[in-house]
C-alpha cells in the first residue's frame, strides 16, 4: 500500500508526494506513465494548506442506487443493471475546499459518501476479471446533490449532480489495496455518524462496474467512479437533514483518510 | 466572422489556424486567451487529413427535446426549463472520425444534428443579456445516441449519450455570427436530407441555456453544448432508420461548414 497526496505549495506550484506517516516525500514524474521518482525533498504533511484532487480527473462517472439499504430508504427499486449518471468536472473539489450551495437551488443539498476507484490506464472493453489491473487506487468521495432539481426540477440528474464544488474527492490516492470490499465508507455530518456501511454491501461490484462502463466508455487514466453511497443520507432523515452554511462533511474510509469539506453559501 | 481549424499535421503535430477560402492561415499562441498570432506559414485546407474537435473540449452538456417538432416526434411533452444532459469526453470525435458502434448495442444507433456553441471565457452566474459575451462562436455536432441504452436498458441518458466517438464536434469553429437564429441545422445520411430547421425553432434560446446552465455550472472555455436537435432522428422513421456500419452522416450547417462521419461496426 502507498498513499498519494496532490496540492499546492505556498507559491502556487502543484506538487505530488508520497505520503509517509507525518511526511510527504515529494516525487517527480508521471504516476499514470509509472515514471515517478524521488526528489528526495520532503515537506510536513501538516504544513499542506491547499489540497488538490489526488490526481488530475478527466471525466467523473457514477453509479446511483448500488447498495439495497439505501434503495429502500429512497423507496427505489434495486436496479437491475448498474445506473450510471455523470458528473462534469468543474463540479471537482479537494479535501479542505467549501461545498458551496448553489445560489438559485440552497435548499435541498445532500451529502452522500462514496469510495471513489481512480482508473490507472486506458480501460475499454474490460472484463471483470481483468478490472482490478486498470485500478491506479481508491480515494473518498462526496456525490454532492440538490435533490430538488435532481428529483423534481430537471428529469435528468445531470444538473443536480454536477453544480460547483458538488464532487469533492480526497484527501489521498491510496494505491496496493487488495481487498476494497472490505473497507466502510463513513460521513460524518459535524462529527455525527451519518452512513456506515461495508463496500461488500454494493449491489454491483467494483469489477462489474468497470467492466460495464467501459464496454463502450474508453475509460481515460484519472477517471474516477464514484461507486455509490450507502444509507443515511439527508434526504431520508426524518425530517429531511440538508446541508447549511456552516456544516461539515466528512466522508472517512480508514484506510485512505478523512475528506472534510465545510458548507458554504 | 473568421472560421478557424484544429488538425494534426502529417508529422503528428497539433496545428490551429483561419481557414481564408482554399487556405489556412496558421496561428500561434491561445484563442481563449487573446493571443493568436499569425505564423507567416500556410497549409491548404485540402491537404489537412487529421481534423481535431476545433478547440480542446473540457465538457460537454447538452439539451434534450429543444425543438417542438422534435418533442412530437418522440411523442414528449415540450420541457418546461431546459432538459440538460452530460456526455463524458471520451465520446469526443472530429470532422472524419468514424462513428463507432458499440459492439453490446450496435442495433439502434440514431443521429442527431445540432448547433454546437462553444464557450470562450469562464461563465458563471451569467444573465440572458450578456450570455453572448461568453460565447466564443459555433460548430456543428452530431449528439449520437444509442436509443436502446438511452430509452430502455437505463434510467438516466447518460451512458447512451456517452459511447466512444459519439460526439462529432466540427470541422469549423466560426466566430462573429451576430445572428446564430438564423442558422439552419440539417442532417443528410448517405446524402439525403433527413433534418431541416432553423435555429429560431428552439424552445430554449442559446442565452437562455448560457443563462440557466451557468446559474451553478461554471463553464470552462473550450466547454460545447449542444443545443437539441430538430426533427426527422432515425428513431421517427417509419421504420426507424438505425445507423449501419458504411452511411455517411453529414450534419450541415450553411455559414459553419459540414461535419461528416462514416460509421463503422
Amino acid at each position: 500500500m502507498a498513499k498519494y497526496v496532490r496540492f499546492k505549495d505556498a507559491a502556487g506550484t502543484v506538487c505530488f508526494g508520497r505520503v509517509e506517516g507525518e511526511e510527504v516525500q515529494l516525487l517527480d514524474g508521471c504516476i499514470f506513465a509509472g515514471t515517478l521518482r524521488e526528489t528526495g525533498k520532503t515537506v510536513r504533511l501538516a504544513s499542506i494548506n491547499t489540497y488538490l484532487t489526488p490526481v488530475p480527473i478527466p471525466n467523473v462517472l457514477a453509479i446511483g442506487a448500488n447498495y439495497v439499504d439505501h434503495c429502500r430508504e429512497c423507496d427505489a427499486e434495486p436496479p437491475t443493471n448498474p445506473l450510471v449518471f455523470i458528473k462534469t468536472t468543474n463540479a471537482l473539489a479537494a479535501h479542505g475546499d467549501a461545498i458551496q450551495l448553489p445560489r438559485l437551488y440552497p435548499n435541498a443539498v445532500d451529502y452522500e459518501a462514496e469510495l471513489a476507484v481512480i482508473i490507472g490506464k486506458t480501460a475499454s472493453y474490460v472484463s471483470e476479471e481483468d478490472a482490478m489491473d486498470y485500478v491506479l487506487g481508491f480515494s473518498c468521495a462526496n456525490d454532492v446533490s440538490a435533490r430538488d432539481v435532481q428529483l423534481k426540477i430537471d428529469s435528468q440528474w445531470a444538473r443536480g449532480k454536477s453544480f460547483d464544488t458538488f464532487a469533492p474527492v480526497g484527501p489521498f490516492l491510496v494505491t496496493g489495496i487488495t481487498n476494497p470490499e472490505e473497507l466502510h465508507v463513513k460521513m460524518f455530518l459535524n462529527g455525527k455518524l451519518m452512513q456506515d456501511q461495508p463496500v461488500s454491501d454494493m449491489i454491483f461490484s467494483i469489477r462489474r462496474i468497470i467492466s460495464h462502463l467501459s464496454n463502450g466508455i474508453t475509460l481515460m487514466p484519472g477517471t474516477v467512479i464514484l461507486t455509490g453511497t450507502p444509507s443515511g443520507v439527508g434526504m431520508a432523515q426524518e425530517p429531511p437533514r440538508y446541508l447549511r452554511p456552516g456544516d461539515v462533511t466528512e466522508v472517512v474510509i480508514d484506510e485512505i483518510g478523512t475528506l472534510r469539506n465545510t458548507v458554504k453559501a
